[in-house]
């Protein structure tokens, strides 16, 4: 553990609601109780108007900062953005993270009790969408007694949650940072994941879901990692990361094993993978995403952010991200455009791929540092005292 | 069947060799007896020097043009570019494509009798090489009684066997075409074979290669295909083909069903490929691209084709090829100029990514057709007599 500009030892906390009446979802269906696993990071000042609501992706949680024991190996998936004096800096800002429904970290997802039948979901968990998990973080944001956020900032699917949030809660937002992402989820983004999702099904331990008592679907979500992983770098990226390197050999072996030192690297990912997440939620996440097209129902997409004018906005895309390519991020900065919002868009130079949104740290930590002072100054946020002060001058 | 400009009615033809004494391959084993079906479109001229050997891709195979019944729904894999008046016509050239070893339509490959068990290889069948390929190619081109090849083309794999041909048998070529390829396969490409062979392992129908006499494992081979679709596409070509357009219905279901055009296109093609390719086969044949690298062994990709400067080469990539993007083609014209060889080099615009060496038929053909027409000018070739001679001008 670095304890240097970390948040330090941190704990994942629980809310739950809808336990009277569940909460409607897009498809019809409702869903309560629901719990959410949440983490808050930094001091809430003194009128509530210094939260920022951390938004994960698809294989993210609410353990975005700091460490949960003095001997964690690794600290929460964002840790380089969050933390005294980075980007998101906690001597300024109380930062929030929950973990989305359909997820395993924690919140209600397809691996909880059904209370109906006293057993896991498994495929009777409802379909859900990335709307479906804005409103169940509407209500956590309710119960922190928070108004207005100052900010929403998430990369990949938690980009789409933040654009839902300017769409779905547009009163409750001051600032969004929707970075390395897109307003409708692509036909290739929809093949990767239902690829992802036939390797599942075709794990003869899936048992149509079914698994919670026994031995799971891993080899089926192990591929589905696989495919992703190579999705999130860049061609250059595993140039520089891999090459043609073998793995602890010298010349080929003539055989079907895994030579390559990019090989190993997807295995080894793929099946640790298996040990912090569950196939079901690996199928729910991804159908959320497929379904995520803001423009569905409008004529054009800037319809839909007709009440999203005065949300001050940073767009960041990566140059390497095929996955979300920048014209991805240019059709968000001209919808907002056209309904007269003040946007930001910054196309990064990285060769990281997708996964730059997790790397860059240097560029971001200017970037997003000084968007928020921005929105800080025009908005007349009185911020806490910073925990460290600056150092009187000596004469 | 079309019948014009068509090459017509094919018949797939075989050649068996290494009865006597097996092929020796480069990973030290040896195999034999080798046969390669292959099929042949056009008349060899006088002195036989107007021979083109087509080498196919991945999952093709020597049914390169034509139809086999008049019946046929489809004709051969690149039958657009072969025939009369085609890029490579066929009243000028002696077509030949064969399939290769490794493969499963009718040459040498796992599938095939392992003449020492009397059952079929499965794992048991040597790991092999694009130049082990390569080297059987060599003998149906000697048992055809070609000295030299006025040219050797081909796209993706074939565009490997291209850049082989130029370096293991340079000698016997004149011209090489080698499309939509690279000289040392990249770690995305390994990284994306490797995903589409853990598939293959992870069916429980695969019994480690050993299925000939049982249900194969198709479903593991239709996620490699399917994974395998979404590469040759590009981001561009999945917008203009399918978008997010949902089949068959007007509105999301909520259910894990197949919904969006894009994801039933990869599931029927998926499927289709079982029918007509086997799982060994592939694992064979993508362990093969993994391990071609023409300048292993070499301080520069120049030094490997410093016997090749007398071939004049024609290097075509496609502006949306993410698979094997331009830079990969752009490194194969550096170091064959180094070498002083003649080369052309076109990157094509092209929306269909990867697929593109198969679909920009009208520019391909007058590219590959100058291209050819300058060989045989510079090289003097007497080409036969066109089977449709022009008319004559009425007075």
């Amino acid at each position: 553990m670095q304890a240097q500009r970390s948040v330090g030892i941190v704990q994942r906390k629980y809310f739950t609601f809808a336990q009277d009446a569940p909460m409607p979802l897009d498809s019809g269906e409702t869903l309560g109780p629901i719990t959410l696993a949440y983490e808050t990071y930094g001091q809430l000042n003194e009128d509530r108007s210094n939260a920022i609501l951390i938004l994960h992706a698809l294989s993210g949680d609410s353990h975005a900062a700091g460490y949960y024991t003095p001997n964690d190996a690794k600290p929460g998936w964002w840790d380089d953005c969050i933390g005294p004096g980075k980007a998101f800096d906690t001597n300024k800002y109380f930062v929030i993270c929950s973990n989305v429904i359909g997820g395993c970290q924690g919140s209600t997802g397809p691996g909880s009790i059904n209370p109906k039948t006293g057993k896991p979901y498994g495929l009777n968990f409802p379909v859900i969408t990335i709307a479906d998990m804005v409103r169940a973080q509407r209500h956590l944001i309710d119960h922190l007694g928070i108004d207005t956020l100052l900010a929403v900032a998430g990369g990949s699917m938690g980009g789409m949650q933040v654009l839902q949030w300017m769409v779905s809660y547009p009163e409750r937002v001051r600032a969004a940072l929707p970075l390395a992402t897109t307003a409708r989820h692509s036909p290739m983004l929809i093949a990767f994941s239902e690829v992802g999702r036939q390797a599942i099904y075709a794990d003869p331990n899936w048992h149509n879901g079914d698994y919670y008592d026994k031995t799971p679907p891993n080899t089926g979500l192990a591929l589905a990692r696989m495919i992703g992983h190579i999705t999130y770098l860049s061609e250059e990226s595993m140039h520089q990361k891999f090459g043609r390197r073998l793995q602890g050999r010298e010349r080929y072996g003539y055989e079907f094993e895994t030579e390559f030192a990019v090989e190993s690297y997807l295995k080894y990912n793929g099946n640790r993978f298996t040990e912090r997440f569950d196939a079901n939620s690996y199928l729910y996440i991804t159908k959320a995403m497929d379904y995520f097209d803001l423009s569905n129902g409008h004529q054009r997409l800037a319809d839909a952010f007709v009440n999203s004018a005065h949300i001050t906005t940073l767009v960041v895309s990566f140059t390497s991200d095929w996955l979300y390519p920048a014209y991805h991020s240019k059709e968000i900065v001209s919808a907002l455009t056209a309904v007269g919002a003040d946007v930001t868009y910054c196309n990064l130079q990285s060769t990281w791929g997708h996964d730059a949104f997790l790397l860059e740290v240097d560029t971001m930590t200017h970037l997003i540092a000084d968007f928020l002072d921005r929105v800080v100054r025009e908005n007349g946020i009185r911020l806490p005292k910073p925990v460290v002060e600056a150092q009187a001058v000596s004469k």
